[in-house]
């Protein structure tokens, strides 16, 4: 699996890669433990500072580490990696370490004691900002405070969840940049 | 602009068309007036019953009547409208009747009082269920009360915002069912 050569991105930025909806894999860690959980039930929630809504399910084993430690890396993988995708939600990770599982590199994040996914395109260090919604919702709400992308492509091939066991992959890039009113881009 | 031929969805698989990440355009009405907006920072919250997040801007003429009639309709549309979702981005509802200026039909919705755009690929009737994140994260929290989707094609080409004018179009659609834990599909 390849290892992309990445920049910092400025945290305003993070939301081009959030958006637009992808299936993303999220990294935890607490007290020795650590864990990969696969998520498509995310949304921007504020761009400045970048925050982060997350539904995490109270059965999945990340939802604990990520509860205690208050912290998670969410990890945007690309195409190429789907089947490890779904592995990944195939399995529990209170029984396995999903890194040694499925080869995986547990990269150092620089904010956080979540190990990063190496083989990811972007990788976004979070802090969790707000317990209040997590018994009524499980919902997370989290700011990204450091993140890292790719330096090329310029736009990565994502994976978008049809349900029912189909992915849709994100196809052509088109700049209608010029039609906006600036205000709105 | 085309009309789809439309059947009734459950409701539990209104999150095949949410999940992937679409920009959305929400219609809504109150006391005469009536308004769409371009909606892209939104998740699924749950599917029994189906429930949808919304981050709506307070500046957004939409806000008021969402917030005044507690209904909206979420409408996908399609990359054939593309440059007309970013025109209704680009206008403010107090002012005109969207409606009319951009030559949408408004279709009689069957449980609500907000309208249906009827060129839109799918359109989910949607009832406001917490209004208590309003304040704090400009967050509605909605559940679908009556979904409409096309009979064809079996998949929207939808279009997901990447920010600065960018879209991505929605590529190919390929199935892991087979890959796939069944509780998980």
């Amino acid at each position: 699996m390849r290892h992309y050569k990445k920049r910092s991105l400025p945290l305003s930025k993070v939301r081009r890669f959030i958006e637009p909806g992808p299936i993303v894999l999220v990294s935890s860690a607490h007290k020795g433990e650590r864990d990969i959980m696969t998520m498509g039930w995310h949304m921007m929630m504020g761009f400045d500072p970048s925050t982060i809504g997350c539904f995490i399910w109270d059965e999945n084993h990340s939802f604990s580490l990520i509860r205690r430690s208050k912290e998670c890396v969410i990890n945007v993988p690309t195409f190429d990696l789907v089947k490890m995708v779904i592995d990944v939600g195939n399995t529990h990770g209170g029984r396995i370490d999903k890194f040694d599982t499925f080869g995986l590199t547990a990269a150092k994040a620089s904010k956080v004691g979540a190990p990063l996914i190496a083989e990811c395109y972007a990788n976004f260090e979070c802090k969790l900002v707000d317990t209040s919604l997590i018994n009524r919702y499980s919902l997370f709400v989290f700011e990204v405070v450091a993140a890292h992308v790719a330096t090329s492509p310029r736009y990565p091939t994502t994976v978008h969840y049809r349900g029912d066991g189909v992915f849709m992959v994100s196809g052509r890039n088109l700049s209608y940049r010029r039609r906006f009113k600036r205000v709105n881009l």
